[in-house]
């Protein structure tokens, strides 16, 4: 299947914005890309990202334009959890079977990579030039220095919105009647802080190894760098009594600090200063509805579904878009409009459930860690799981390492969960739980 | 308690934004009040309007400033539904107790008295200035003829939006982090449509009814106006078999109506006309929290919690804000900020309610009214609460009749719903609905 040429815009030159500018020049297409934003390569990174877990969805979408080898030189595997639990020994739990991992990548590295790809594929970009407004039926856009000032004028045959949760594309296309749309935010915040390498450029904890200092409310994790550094993450509620709004003050974010990651405050020398340079972020689970206008405009990436962070699965549900859309491109041709009808209707499932399934493991970490029922329970799972691992993948490796479907994920561990709640109403199960009569119970209801 | 002069600006000249200013009046603050539009009492309505019905929420809002009888001079009661079933002659639903209605208003008519009534109470409005931003912090707002053409600053003390479910006021708010925000529309639209009086100015139907053709997945409303028509209202879904995506000539038109509503066709003159010339609108759920900015802005009415028109509560919210504001203000004079935030935390929760059981009355509407089940139930909880009023108040008069918390109305629904879900597990129920056994079992569980 080949496709007529046609002149597109891209809105953004994010991960998805260059990849889907890789995928567009594949075809053919003369792709132009808008930023915003200064390039990337040429500045200082914000300061205000968690790295990126690449997973098999990701790798799946770079690979079909072959550059999947190319991008895993800047990728760092990651097969296992280090839990950092405070009054225990350093402790790891193995990702998935023999190989399988998760792969920690910066955010601004992966991105300046793609970024030289997509121009080496054929995209031009346009950095700093903000678009204000967008005509959706004739696909033009209005760019100019502010939104009040002289506007420039261009027209596309189509444009793609990869601009993010905070899209202006959407923005516009929300301001219509029957178009459906939700932002919600959750309590906690995040900050970014770093652990600089050792003094001969080797890492300072694991570097194969995702690391977890869960705290109940709050928890910190680390991911590595290809320069011995770890991009670490707090997250912590905004308000209350253990939280970013309390610790305003060098000695009590030295109290802090001290007392609830005493081991990570030695390695990480600019840690005060890190803290209160680096913004607070807040984080937002988007869902709207429709993605597309006519056979004119789609939205792609975070700017049709932002998730929070707690599947590590944003960036490997936009690469999957651009995945599947490419997909649909090669059955339907030239008919654009079927092409977009077929992708949000194909997609919107997915997004909706990767977002159940990312605020779940949010609300998981942050209120039932301590629940001594919710830990038993995993653990008759991962019991179960081991000796009967065709018969239970977890819904962490639907996820992760599977390409089917995130809302087959979400419904099979929905399927699991009512399973484990009825295994729950065993009695005495805290001597039992390893015992042939819970693993008869489980196959029973499976 | 008093309260020290502000300079305020309302947003929106509709019926919540013209209330509010007759009240702040009352407390000596001066009172400016813009709208986009032309003032509504110089010009014909649009054709796009739903009767309103105002219950006892509104008219307690009314009577705290003194104007509740000036209202109901341009009211009509309606004491029961009037049902119009396909194959049935007419028959009649009280809607409460002897005396209780609900009582029908056209939108216009009130909207134009509204606002003489808050100009003579000393507000100052300004029409056909259009609000395009507003500076939250500094309780600016910018006001132009186009977005993008030259705009004239004016400085508040404060600033209200009431400039409805789309407001521009929110709008700027939403672009904040940590602002939820939803916006869901529904399947089904509305077009508005007429019924002329009798040639000697009296009404065609019983003029103090609520008149409803339940025709399953749509349906037609008429609620009568002063002047002997009624105002009538289809509701169908906007796509499918019947729909109005299908009916697109007069040819189409004539055949739907003489199937589905001959008897209407017959009192409806210009039934094809208004058809084709009144907009097809849709319906929106609209929330959004928090809902004020410092001391400096607030949300009031369908800005702040737009719901679909199914319970008939959308200018009765609105106008429970405004009462429930004033009460608060009485506490906290001039503090401002815990005013606002007294009033978001108390209204939310309210708001949130309604929204829901709006929601539910529709799908109940479109999709319950065939299902012989639910006719049962409905039976049995009517029978019941007739020989114990005290034990059962039905939501909708908990809803429509009282004047406590809607969060109230929706969680005693929910629990009278979990009994009635018990109650209908009972064997043979057909035969004995309405035998003491079942009444029984309703005590016991209440």
């Amino acid at each position: 299947m080949t496709q007529t040429p046609k002149n597109i815009a891209i809105i953004g030159s994010g991960l998805v914005g260059s990849l889907l500018a890789i995928y567009l020049r594949r075809w053919g297409h003369a792709v132009t890309v808008f930023d915003r934003r200064p390039d990337i390569r040429n500045v200082e990174f914000s300061g205000r990202s968690i790295n990126l877990a690449m997973s098999n969805r990701g790798w799946k979408a770079l690979r079909e334009v072959g550059i999947e080898k190319e991008v895993k030189k800047i990728a760092i595997p990651l097969y296992k959890r280090a839990m950092h639990v405070i009054g225990q020994a350093e402790y790891f739990q193995n990702y998935g079977k023999e190989g399988e991992a998760i792969w920690s990548i910066s955010r601004g590295v992966l991105n300046r990579k793609m970024i030289d790809l997509a121009e080496g594929a054929g995209a031009a970009f346009r950095f700093e030039e903000k678009v204000w407004d967008i005509n959706l039926p004739e696909a033009k856009i209005y760019t100019g220095e502010t939104e009040k000032g002289e506007w420039k004028e261009y027209r596309y045959d189509m444009v793609f919105g990869c601009d993010g949760a905070f899209s202006r594309v959407r923005h516009k296309m929300q301001r219509r009647s029957r178009f459906d749309y939700s932002q919600d935010f959750i309590d906690v915040g995040y900050k970014e802080l770093r652990i600089p390498p050792n003094e001969d450029g080797s890492h300072q904890l694991d570097k194969h190894s995702f690391h977890i200092w869960p705290r109940g409310a709050f928890m910190l994790i680390a991911m590595p760098n290809l320069d011995g550094s770890f991009t670490c993450t707090l997250f912590m509620p905004f308000e209350g009594e253990v939280s970013f709004e309390n610790i305003t003050t060098e000695k009590q974010a030295r109290e802090f600090f001290s007392k609830y990651f005493p081991n990570v405050m030695q390695v990480m020398d600019d840690l005060l200063e890190d803290f209160f340079k680096n913004p607070t972020s807040a984080m937002v689970t988007m869902k709207c509805y429709p993605w597309t206008y006519w056979d004119k405009v789609a939205l792609v990436g975070d700017s049709a579904h932002a998730i929070v962070p707690f599947y590590g699965q944003g960036m490997n549900a936009g690469f999957e878009d651009i995945y599947a859309l490419n997909r649909i491109m090669k059955r339907y041709g030239d008919d654009w409009e079927t092409i977009f009808q077929t992708y949000q209707k194909e997609r919107k499932p997915n997004a909706d459930a990767i977002a159940e399934l990312s605020y779940r493991n949010f609300m998981e970490m942050s209120s039932k860690t301590a629940d001594p029922k919710f830990l038993l329970q995993k653990k008759i799972e991962k019991h179960f799981a081991s000796k009967h691992p065709e018969k239970w993948i977890p819904a962490y490796s639907r996820v992760t390492f599977s390409e089917r479907p995130y809302a087959e994920a979400l419904a099979i561990g929905d399927a699991q969960e009512k399973i484990m709640q009825e295994v729950m109403q065993m009695p005495n199960l805290e001597a039992k739980w390893d015992s042939p009569e819970v693993e008869q119970k489980i196959l029973s209801l499976l």
